[in-house]
C-alpha cells in the first residue's frame, strides 16, 4: 500500500525547524539562513550525491526522492506571503522548473488557479482537509507514495492526525532557542509513533519515526 | 578556573527529560520507568564501566564523575514530595550511602537541617539564589568543578542565567510527547551556548553544549 512519508526535515538540537519571523528575505526566520549551520548537511549531501559520492547523509538524503508520486505542503512552504494573495505572480521558491516533477498540493485558506510549471510540476491550491487532500494526492501519485514536504505546521497537522507512515528528520548540532518546533503539541497523535532509527553521521544525527 | 558542569542528562528525541505527573512511584512521570528505554544507555554504561569495558557511552558516562567536588540539585530530584516537608525522614532516592561522596546543595523553598549521610555525602537544603548556592558549592568543591545534577527545571534555571559552562546530554531513540522539556523557555540565555559535540553511539546520540 502506498505510504505517506516525510524526509530530510532538519531540526536544531533543541527541536526547531525555523526561528521566529519567517519572511521573504529570511525563509527560515531570524538567525537561520538557508545553507547555514542548520542545513549544511543537506547541501553537502546534495553535492556529494551529484558527485557520485556515498555516505550516511547521502543515503538518507536520497531516500527522500525514491518512489514519490505527489507532494503536499503548507502555504508557508510555498511562499512567504500570508493572508489573501496580493497578486498571483509568486510561483514558489524554486524557479521555473521546480524539483518536484509531479503534482504538488498546497494547503491554503486562499485557493488560486492551478499552476503548471516546466518539468512536470503542477501546483494545486486547496482549502480541503488533510484527509481530502491526501485522497487527491494518492490518486495523483498513481500507486507511488505521497510526501509531505513541510513546513513544521503542516507536518504536525498530519502527524497529530496519525496520517504519516514514516518521518525522517536530521538533528543538527546547533541551537535556535525559539521559533517553530516540529515535535510539539501533537496530542495523543505522537503516542502512535516510535523511533525506528537513530544514526549519527559526521554532521548530524538522523532519526526515523514510524508507526508503533 | 573551576567549572559548572552537567552530565548524563537523558532526553527523548522530542526533548523531554520526564513525562507528566512525576511522583514517588513514577519519578520520571507517566510512561517513563527508570532503566527503561530512556535510560537504558545509562544503565548499560554503568554496567560496562563496572565490567571494565569501553565505548562511546562509557566515555561520556565516566566524564560526569571526573573532578567534581560538589553537586547542586533541585528539590524534585532529591525526592517526590512537594510543598512543606510532611516529615524529614526522606533522605533522597539513593539509600544510606549516596553516590555523591561530597557536599550536595538542594534548592528548596522549605529548608530543613543539614543531613550527613554515610560515605561523605552531606545534603544542604537552601532557599538561596543560584548565584549564592554556586558560591557555597565552589567553596565546598575546593578547586574542583561543581555539577548541576538536575532536574530539568534546575538545569534550565542555571542555563538561562548563563551559569553553566558545559552540558552533556544524551538523546534517546524514544518519544515522550509531553512533560518536562530540558531545552525550552531559556530566553536569551540559550544564545550564549553552542553545540560543541554531536556523536552517535549504538544506543543514543551524545551532545555537548558549551559557551559561545
Amino acid at each position: 500500500m502506498p505510504k505517506v512519508r516525510v524526509h530530510n526535515v532538519t531540526v536544531s538540537l533543541d527541536g526547531f525547524m525555523a526561528g521566529p519571523n519567517q519572511r521573504l528575505d529570511a525563509p527560515f526566520g531570524d538567525g537561520v539562513g538557508w545553507g547555514d549551520e542548520l542545513h549544511a548537511w543537506f547541501v553537502g549531501a546534495m553535492e556529494d550525491l551529484a558527485a557520485g559520492k556515498g555516505g550516511t547523509d547521502v543515503e538518507y538524503f536520497a531516500r527522500g526522492d525514491r518512489n514519490i508520486g505527489a507532494t503536499i505542503m503548507g502555504r508557508n512552504m510555498f511562499g512567504p506571503q500570508r493572508g489573501a494573495w496580493e497578486d498571483e505572480s509568486w510561483q514558489g521558491w524554486w524557479g521555473d522548473n521546480p524539483p518536484y516533477h509531479h503534482d504538488v498540493f498546497v494547503h491554503t485558506h486562499h485557493p488560486r488557479p492551478t499552476l503548471e510549471m516546466a518539468g512536470g510540476t503542477t501546483f494545486h491550491f486547496t482549502d480541503e482537509s488533510p484527509d481530502q487532500v491526501l485522497g487527491r494526492a494518492f490518486a495523483a501519485a498513481d500507486g507511488k507514495d505521497v510526501r509531505i514536504g513541510g513546513g513544521a505546521a503542516t507536518i504536525r497537522q498530519y502527524l497529530s492526525a496519525g496520517l504519516i507512515d514514516e518521518l525522517h528528520l536530521a538533528v543538527a548540532p546547533m541551537l535556535i532557542g525559539r521559533g517553530e518546533r516540529l515535535l510539539d503539541d501533537l496530542g495523543a497523535g505522537i503516542d502512535g509513533y516510535r523511533v525506528s532509527e537513530l544514526v549519527g553521521s559526521s554532521t548530524v544525527t538522523h532519526a526515523v519515526l514510524v508507526r508503533r
